[in-house]
């Protein structure tokens, strides 16, 4: 079912009408719970099913944590965090654009930029101001955070492929020179993280899993 | 499926012999796959399916960057976001245990102990360490950090519950008492917070979505 999320006002009127701070904030929190309904190409380590894109953004989140000290320059993780937390909400309204479909690329920008417009508008200004621009931040790639968060998202589906025999790369024809086309700015955020994309890449194309 | 996660080990050898600190990381970022396959109790806003543990953690872990102005107390929002990112690990091997579930609250601990032996035991000793003292935080409800932590992390499934019509308070008949007395440490980390529910729980009542 797909139904539009309540706001505060219709399941606690007198509590939205006292504070609309907390009723915006609210209406955002529950408007979000959309992104585990969006699905990636990604399959679960163990294959049941193809991820989402909520649970995906915990999982980098998390791993960007674990992974802090191969960032190629000094990162405030607080922040790289945040943006990996925020990084994919625009796909609630614009959906997740596949990397190697290079035709729903072309107007991705635009689907995402009025996703953004509403998604973030609905909390109270100074919260959207200052979630849209860690999401820009992570699309421009221009900061040392914005880099390492993402290498962090392009090596987490890299690993899923690597663990599940190539199982999106097969299905879609995927080749080595497009995946190392595609993801060759881990490089700038993580030169130790790209260093074994490679080696899992070596090992995916050896094993008949990934086009050489 | 409910197959192994395989090891760096095994996607990529070369690399995992070189770096065994990394391989470990890998290992345990492979490993938490599974919290994805952890089903909570709460229904998704959308009632389209019940919720897992890792999309519940992302929505939490953002819904606390959003809210942390309703802190009963100045808190270190980094910490309480990686708490949150790590609080619900355990269920991977200990299973989501329902807050209005008595009996299993029993031996929750000691499930919850042996899973955190052996998954925080995955990765390298500094970071084991450190992630395993970050859930012991969140469980104790010690600190500023943990107390907020809590409070969102128990915010969020009643929020959903009062989007949709009460469903899990129907289903397993959860009266306004019990929901109550489960949740009043809310006060305790975000008192703003705790108001709003107990606005919550007054509508629910008063629709029939909650026992009175």
């Amino acid at each position: 079912m797909d139904r539009a999320a309540p706001s505060l006002a219709d399941l606690a009127p007198g509590a939205a009408g006292e504070d609309e701070r907390l009723a915006r904030q609210i209406a955002f929190i529950l408007e979000i719970d959309r992104l585990k309904g969006v699905l990636r190409r990604t399959l679960l380590v163990d294959r049941s099913r193809r991820e989402n894109s909520a649970e995906h953004s915990w999982h980098i989140a998390l791993a960007a944590v674990l992974l802090a000290e191969h960032a190629a320059e000094t990162v405030d993780l607080g922040r790289v965090v945040t943006m990996l937390l925020v990084h994919d909400l625009v796909e609630i309204d614009a959906g997740d654009t596949y990397v190697y479909d290079a035709g729903a690329a072309l107007d991705k920008a635009a689907r995402e930029e009025r996703a953004a417009e509403r998604l973030f508008g609905l909390l109270p200004p100074d919260q959207a101001a200052e979630l849209r621009a860690l999401w820009e931040e992570f699309e421009a790639r221009a900061t040392p955070e914005a880099r390492f968060a993402a290498a962090v998202d392009r090596l987490q589906p890299i690993l899923h492929n690597a663990a599940t025999e190539g199982h999106t790369w097969r299905q879609h024809g995927v080749v080595r020179a497009q995946v190392e086309a595609v993801n060759r700015h881990i490089a700038d955020g993580a030169p130790d993280l790209w260093k074994l994309v490679r080696r899992l890449l070596d090992e995916a194309v050896a094993r008949g899993h990934l086009g050489g």
